[in-house]
């Protein structure tokens, strides 16, 4: 039977271009990250299904690719339904993978325990641009540290980490659920309705203060309450200090000493920073995901429209698992936009030793080949990539080739040494 | 519903313990085989059924994670096979998705084109000791070298890297199929016979002269034949120089180009190599996998009864995919038995630079916390990994467990800079 060249519909060959690129993202991330005290840990790709259908994934439960049964425990005539014929899944983020692994380890981990996982997640979404169902994601997670220290810590890593890979100007976005919550209270929608106000407010960079106007009318929301909670962002946007200007206004609708630590976020993170980027207090961002229980943070970068990570507090999903809440919250990268933001900008992994290719004429052998490895040896132990290639009968258009892979020095080795 | 904390049947949570030798045993693999030229690539963990059971993987093929077809191509219900139900299938090795990587994309590749994959694989296994359902393979393949050249580097550079992790007196076996078939003709079996008497043969490590005579009595061949073929393996034990000893014997069934060739290999390794190692011509090597053309080879840790790692060439495998051979030849080292070794032998990851950890006494925020960060961040950009945590009431405790994580130095800071 034609076996099929291609990858899988919607995933993707690394070739050795990107994949140097993405080697040296990896290795300034898991520098970086060490730097801030986090510790790489790994959860299996694969998870039982019932933990990935569990409502903690919103949207993404749904492009899960699902594993067959095996053995005995299959049997596809007699199956009705695909619960019938699937027992696990391949993991559509690391949030739910950590929080089951923290719940399964936590005897044997630090408190607070700051993780980092790298690692392939899927989902079977419609394949388009940049887009695959194949991907990587970078996670730093603190759990037990119920002090904003957290969000100061991510906050700082993060940018660090953006800052090192050379990005610049870019903005940290950052709200909290809880003012969120206070900002819709106060113009006087009911608790019940927050969702829906939310995700409305949620498209407020695409379509604008008229269209989220529009919008909430258009869902039966009363005018008078739309109008006074647009005219909030409003003013908060106009106010030298956003944050000090809804302690005023909403007054008992906010909690006072959330918002303390909301504020010292931004001064900590302000007096710390490095001039690369800016962290603003955006009253609009939402972040989708239900977990979410207090700050949320998101990165914009101007080089690419939408978001290039984010993250925020959940203090409620171990819980899920233990029946015991563990404060926890975290920062996810973008890996695959700042991978393909760093390739379009014709970004070069800055170079490291010495490449030197050795040609070795064909019919080089025995003792000859054995000086030649040997001479190899000795440059490949002072640390400098050493090609040993046999030499093309176009030994110019080979050279370029290899010029074209990054070999700056050649050696040319022939059985009658006078020869060149 | 409860969710589970455990991990999927027979697949591991990876602990910040041996995560940290696992990243360091990948830092080391991707420095040394970086010096010898070859270049880091990914494929998807994913790939289509078809290409994955096409009788390349043997037993393995039984093994497969398949994947669940998905939206409308999905009928549970009218299915009546596996196949109804499938389309999709996790990687059960990494030379299957290599050569279908190489077929698609050769024409951006060069020639030779010499690859480092560090991925996952998947067998449906039954779980035991040691043996996982997900487990990383480390392979190196040079695809387009038709000469030894490609034998001797990958033998240097799997040795390189095996001796710089501190493994000592480990042994390279090294064989050639067409030696195997040699052997075999020459003892008088017919062609068809040879599967099944290289299936005996590879039992010699486990059952001796003895048992193999016995079993290839049980299967019907005749016993002078099997005396002849024994007497051969005696006779080059004893021998100098087996190769040569075979050569002489073997007269006319044995390739002259090739047992040239065979020795060159040899005696360049032997001329170059690391002394923590031994080069082993054996001539009872089988290697399973039945896409093996040529070379194959082996290695074997005193630490570890089995094998950990092995390889070969391969040269009519890019065929399948593109109907056009090309010359390939690969080595594999069994990542997860050279990392259960370093466990073991309690190997310590060597120290990089200083950790120290920042016990911040609760209620220290506002400047207070801001000049902590910073002192934080001057380090960091040292290089120096700090942990910045909230200190507890039990001071001491929390001081032993940070130890207990590597960290060497504590700075104390208080609300008041008076307390110590």
């Amino acid at each position: 039977m034609a076996l099929s060249k291609k990858p899988t519909t919607g995933m993707k060959d690394i070739l050795p271009g990107e994949m140097k690129i993405r080697d040296y993202v990896i290795s300034v991330i898991k520098d970086t990250y060490g730097r801030f005290g986090f510790t790489s840990i790994e959860t299996p790709c694969v998870e039982n299904i019932t933990n990935l259908t569990n409502k903690q994934g919103g949207d993404n439960e749904k492009l899960i690719f699902k594993i067959l049964k095996r053995g005995e425990k299959l049997n596809v005539q007699e199956a009705v339904t695909e619960e019938d014929v699937t027992d696990l899944g391949l993991r559509y983020d690391l949030t739910v993978p950590l929080v089951r692994y923290y719940s399964n380890n936590a005897a044997s981990l630090p408190t607070p325990f700051k993780a980092l996982q790298m690692g392939n997640v899927w989902r079977a979404d419609r394949p388009q641009r940049g887009r695959y169902r194949q991907f990587m994601q970078c996670d730093i997670d603190i759990l037990g540290e119920p002090s904003n220290l957290a969000e100061i810590e991510l906050i700082l890593a993060t940018t660090a980490t953006l800052t090192k890979l050379g990005f610049r100007n870019f903005q940290i976005r950052i709200n909290d659920r809880r003012i969120l919550k206070a900002m819709a209270a106060y113009a006087g929608f009911a608790e019940e309705s927050f969702d829906s106000v939310f995700i409305t407010l949620d498209k407020m960079d695409k379509i604008g203060f008229e269209g989220v106007k529009e919008e909430l009318l258009e869902n039966g929301f009363d005018e008078a309450v739309c109008d006074k909670y647009l005219e909030l962002f409003a003013a908060v946007e106009q106010a030298q200090d956003g944050v000090q200007y809804l302690v005023e206004k909403l007054g008992d609708f906010l909690d006072g000493e959330m918002t303390a630590s909301f504020t010292e976020i931004l001064s900590s993170v302000r007096a710390t920073q490095e001039d690369s980027f800016e962290l603003v207090f955006d009253p609009t961002l939402v972040r989708g995901m239900s977990y979410y229980t207090g700050t949320i943070f998101e990165i914009a970068m101007p080089e690419f429209g939408g978001s290039c990570g984010g993250g925020g507090r959940y203090d409620k999903m171990v819980g899920k698992f233990t029946g015991k809440d563990v404060p926890a919250c975290g920062f996810s990268i973008g890996f695959e936009r700042i991978v393909m933001l760093l390739q379009e900008s014709g970004f070069q992994v800055p170079a490291g030793t010495g490449q030197v290719a050795y040609l070795v004429e064909k019919g080089i052998g025995g003792e000859a080949l054995c000086r030649v490895m040997e001479q190899a040896k000795q440059e490949r132990e002072k640390g400098t990539r050493v090609l040993v290639v046999r030499m093309n009968n176009n030994k110019k258009f080979q050279k370029e080739q290899l010029a074209g892979e990054g070999y700056t020095d050649f050696v040319e080795f022939y059985k009658d040494p006078l020869k060149k």
